[in-house]
């Protein structure tokens, strides 16, 4: 098996973290100075492994392999949330990197084909996955045309313009290239690390159905109005958002999660009774039948706050992102690497955020292997991962991607 | 008694409300072009009344009268809340100016002296009750510097310069120049036109404490971090939400009011775990003891709150206003002229809204009179009173003054 360097390797994420860096984090948003100068050290890195580098029309930078040997996909993103972590993405593209280079250095292995691709704003500081779901061929230009910053409300096309990217073609993925795809992460939640696991193997990413729920009453005078005759939109989404608490727990699996994350009152003001309340709810999970046992659930509460008025409750669907498995092959793999590197230390889970892996798994073969996160801590510049987790992590994901190619080959 | 001439008053109501009339309603925000033109034509119809009219530095409009027997001062307001009724503040007014025509037709109550104020800004555009509590001398010109338009930001300064008003001295109460203050106004809530009555009797303005309670909790991913590990001011938020809808019932009194008019998570995402949340709370009630009682139910569920966890809960005062009774005596002299006038179809009631006769309360005998408002609709254009309970308002409040000057001459 290839061996890692990981003092290269931690060497390598300690210099990739000072573009943006933010206290013990980092601060790099899409397509700023700092994203760019970072694609641009990562492509000289690339270089140095033997791998053939370009940066496309979005921003991805690809690693491309000499070999004619098969040839197994690697990466993730190195753009960061806002003020946030120094792993989160960047870990996985230079766990790519790593192995471009481990298995180079290794005649065992040297024949094998290493790609490494850091897929532009997986983040969505424009457009969530938007470097993978271009490769995979899922982005229209009108798309691209139509998107802004959400927080800016800049044009994607701007952005990319000023990043000295206008013009330039889009790289597509070619299914016959690769055996599949595979994902280093960190784990983001705390699975991992308050069960003093070392490694994860993701089963799944989970599903994601955001809701926009809207309780129309009447707004009316805080003081003259009496209570018994309010209908006080507030008051309804109150009382079902604690009927969610009561419900959910009754009918959710054992690793479910939702969210309330947003909540207006209208007008919003002291002495007005609010006349309009919404709230955006969201739940995760990685089964397709707890997904629909849950939006029927909360269906069947929208028919009930109806039943019982005051006030009228909508619900409309903001978006849905249906579970992705991971390859199952992959996941031994995984596993094997696993159990081999750190024996009993290990387990599979579901991965409960988003990742570049999951548009993969519409296409070709996907893998993905989790590391832990101190205290589950992600978002937020305190994301760590201790170093000797990152080492194993990263050499047990070589032997997982030996394995793999080394059965294509 | 002194008899009013219902036609001329509606005339001249319906006159007033063509000054930025919007729908069936009134737009006519204090110092606007509108506001300014009304106040001018109030000011004409005060001299054809025999009354002295003036301006003052706040927008006050005042009638003097001339006559030099006992004097009751009797008033309301006539700017608008934003696209309102036609006769919050505005019926005050005017049955104050009829009052004085009619007082002086008549021989027996020629001799008494009816003066009327419009006081500025109790909508509180800029400063709630400003020109009642400006009378009172209850406001420095410090504060007038400070105040700013908390819809526009425009201070208030230049909204009076704006208007004409810059130099102008400020009108000052001598309280032994009155008997005291009579204030008419539409009920804004339900009770008289619920229960088919024509005419109530205030007891008192409620006080009003409102509140700012803060949950902290921790941001965290929405979708990595388990339900059992989570920090979430959101949730917390909604179930002491519905902890007070679940004790207040028990603990108010029965014209109690309150209210949670606005709500804020923060950061307000879709996939993120809300570290702060925050609402404005309200109650109301005329009774001090109940206010009492209701702020010591409020800060036992924090203390309950806290104790429970996993979030820590804030109190912030926002702010407190005593509840005013309404003068005893006349409170009788309202009650026989509405018996008079409709017998057995008359209340007792506090006054759930803030008015300037709360200001007066704290300097001279103050007393109010409510007529009905058809549904309860108040701040809205859709607010309303039959003519006939208008005109049947105006009689009794009529008599109400005459009955109490009477008395003292």
């Amino acid at each position: 098996m290839p061996e890692i360097n990981g003092a290269r390797l931690i060497a390598d994420l300690r210099r990739l973290a000072e573009f943006g860096k933010y206290k013990t984090g980092v601060h790099r948003p899409t397509y700023t100075a700092d994203d760019m100068a970072a694609r641009k050290w990562l492509m000289d890195r690339m270089t140095e492994a033997g791998l053939e580098p370009l940066i496309d029309g979005v921003g991805t930078v690809l690693g491309r392999s000499k070999s004619r040997g098969p040839r197994l996909l690697l990466g993730s993103h190195v753009e960061t949330q806002p003020y946030s972590g120094w792993l989160d993405g960047a870990m996985g593209v230079l766990y790519g990197l790593e192995l471009a280079r481990a298995f180079a250095e290794d005649k065992a292995t040297a024949n094998l084909g290493i790609e490494v691709g850091a897929w532009a704003d997986e983040e969505g500081h424009y457009l969530s996955l938007l470097g993978s779901r271009s490769f995979c061929g899922e982005v229209t230009e009108e798309q691209i045309d139509a998107t802004r910053s959400a927080q800016t409300g800049k044009p994607l096309r701007e952005a990319l313009a000023e990043a000295g990217l206008a013009g330039k073609s889009r790289e597509r993925l070619d299914p016959k290239r690769y055996v599949g795809y595979l994902e280093a992460h960190v784990e983001q939640g705390d699975t991992l690390d308050s069960g003093g696991l070392k490694l994860g193997v993701v089963t799944g990413i989970v599903g994601i159905q955001t809701y926009n729920l809207t309780f129309h009453g009447q707004q009316n005078h805080a003081g003259t109005t009496r209570m018994a005759v309010r209908k006080d939109a507030g008051v309804a989404l109150i009382k079902f958002g604690n009927m969610i608490e009561e419900r959910f727990p009754k009918v959710v699996g054992p690793r479910s999660v939702w969210t309330t994350g947003k909540i207006t009152l209208d007008p919003g003001a002291p002495s007005v009774i609010p006349g309009k309340a919404e709230m955006l709810f969201q739940f995760r999970d990685v089964e397709p039948e707890r997904l629909v046992l849950l939006e029927r659930t909360l269906e069947q509460m929208i028919a009930e706050a109806n039943a019982g008025g005051p006030c009228r409750v909508e619900l409309k669907v903001v978006g849905r992102t249906a579970p992705h498995a991971m390859d199952k092959g992959f996941q031994d793999a995984l596993e094997a690497a696993a159990e081999h590197h750190a024996p009993k230390l290990h387990t599979r889970l579901p991965s409960a955020a988003g990742h570049d892996a999951q548009t993969f798994a519409r296409h070709i073969p996907a893998g993905m292997l989790f590391v832990p996160s101190v205290a589950g801590i992600s978002h937020h510049y305190a994301e760590d991962t201790r170093e000797e987790d990152i080492v194993l992590g990263c050499q047990a994901f070589a032997d997982a991607a030996a394995t793999i190619l080394k059965k294509a080959a």
